[in-house]
């Protein structure tokens, strides 16, 4: 049994940090609002993210970094994107020895265009710094924390890394699998949140699913051409973390970046949809890294780029979806041969 | 403008229909039974099959096959698999000059193992068959009807002739594409119905969207590796007739195949779900079809394999999708990586 801490007490990280409770370790979940994490350690509940489910007697609540640092060796980081810079850094000051990263979270940088597990490399010491592993897949955090079946990915560019955080996390009900490859892995989860959020506006406006079932097969050849130009493995955007978590996010009510989406798509303007989730949307964020690496890599993603427009140049959501749909395009091959030869 | 007979007035062959009328071609529309057909006729509905929705004048509908052939080059095959070679049969019996057949239905024969252009090459003289072609793809028949954005694939040997049938029935809202991989395209088709019944159970027995996902991505690999072994083009898999299809049928309330394997995981026995549905589950032959595939091509298909014990040997659904989750593999890649060895 080990001592994990987990930073960040959003749903997922307490989901996460649930798991390894169950598994017998001892977890610090570390937040950054010490009324929620009051919280958490008064009513053994997460009320705020994880509304009705018990938290394992094994899982202490910390809102002081350093404090919940001492003493792991494996820190799982589920903090949202934009946080990371800063959190990496506030361990940069306080740890002594080098330790195993797990991240958990989905998008790439606008501008740097760096993947997380860039951004960790790129931010952290390398004397600090032994592993780092992206466990990723189509997990719902409220059904992870309700016990459901669930299957993920673990990924490094060091197995040894991979399958040690394999072991930490894999029992009954969440089953873990490992994949070397990290940046199919990595671009994977971060662009089906831009799927997502298409496939919201698509049902927002009342399309079918015979349109988003469209939408859905497309955003997935897109993301493969982009991936595997990228230098990740096709055969990964068929796995878990590709066409897995692709179609959990845009088939489920649990997801957010399809509930953006979707109030998109019902006439909601941007500001206001955001400030009505209340919760991160990742894939606002991602479309714009993605749309300057669809440039950068000089890959048609047709999705991506209609959403760009939506999103941040005022595009009516129904004309960019009819375009979309209207492509002139007639052999369905162009699409998918195109992935092939970026191998 | 042409006119083209329908046969089989069940939703998929209706609404078909209707996109032809509405490109301007006279639809001759053909079903087995006399009531039903009366009642188009007097109605111009399909309430059975279509309800609510508004047949277009151009289709007038006949319970006479014989008369409905009368003068048609082209025919859509629009019945369940289990008819078609007895509706083969007729027609040889009947027609004069050599036609196109346009099959839209989704299965495989058990114990022939053909697919159902196989089956109509066998049974049709060669000199009354002009061309095959498979018209295939996410699409559901109410939303068809309804004049949802749809997209599909149209696949045959003979590449004009799909592009021929692709004129035929693209318009603004139903887009066609091409794709000359008919080995793919149609068991795409027919080995979704397998995943849609064991992904209705999942769902049946209260496992989440996380479960589902997985259960799919795993599904859409088993399909890839028969599919290839097979002879069809691995892309295939990543298109509309593989995964957007799989999708549509996994995740839609319209599926018939989903909806009997929700009833199977909620506790009812096969044969009270086939007559509560009162139409036909393509599904449930086809698993039958594709177990003896799948030891035919020495190819391993779990999720087959473990509904087929379900279905035909009274396995416990519960004790069946446990197992398949449980399964001890860990790498990921192995799975994928025969896909493409298959190649």
């Amino acid at each position: 049994m080990e001592q994990i801490t987990v930073l960040g007490a959003g749903s997922w990280g307490t989901a996460l940090a649930i798991v390894l409770a169950d598994n017998g370790h001892n977890v610090k979940l570390w937040g950054h609002r010490p009324e929620l994490i009051n919280n958490i350690n008064k009513t053994k509940k997460n009320d705020k993210y994880l509304p009705g489910v018990e938290l394992p007697a094994k899982i202490e609540g910390f809102s002081n970094l350093e404090e919940s640092l001492v003493g792991s060796k494996t820190i799982v980081l589920a903090v949202p994107t934009k946080a990371i810079r800063g959190v990496l850094n506030e361990i940069t000051k306080v740890i002594k020895e080098a330790i195993t990263i797990v991240h958990v979270s989905k998008g790439i940088e606008p501008d740097t265009l760096l993947r997380i597990s860039e951004i960790i490399e790129a931010e952290m010491p390398s004397h600090l710094l032994k592993d780092v592993v992206v466990l990723s897949g189509p997990s719902h955090a409220e059904e992870v924390s309700q016990r459901h079946i669930t299957t993920v990915t673990s990924s490094s560019k060091n197995m040894v890394a991979a399958e040690y955080i394999q072991d930490l996390f894999i029992n009954q009900h969440f089953r873990v699998y490992t994949n070397p490859d990290v940046i199919g892995v990595e671009i994977g989860g971060a662009l089906k949140n831009i799927i997502a959020l298409a496939a919201g506006i698509t049902d927002g406006l009342g399309y079918g699913d015979n349109a988003k079932a469209a939408l859905i097969t497309r955003g997935l050849a897109e993301i493969a051409r982009l991936g595997s130009k990228m230098g990740g493995n096709p055969l990964t955007f068929s796995g878990l973390t590709g066409i897995g978590d692709l179609i959990v996010t845009c088939t489920s009510v649990h997801s957010r970046n399809w509930r953006a989406g979707n109030l998109l798509g019902k006439g909601q303007k941007l500001e206001e949809v955001l400030e009505n989730m209340g919760m991160v949307v990742e894939g606002v964020r991602t479309t714009k890294a993605a749309y300057q690496l669809a440039h950068k890599y000089d890959v048609k993603m047709p999705i991506t780029e209609a959403l760009y427009e939506v999103l941040f140049n005022g595009q009516s959501p129904k004309v960019a979806v009819d375009s979309l749909m209207a492509r002139v395009k007639t052999h369905e091959m162009e699409d998918l041969v195109n992935i092939m030869e970026n191998r």
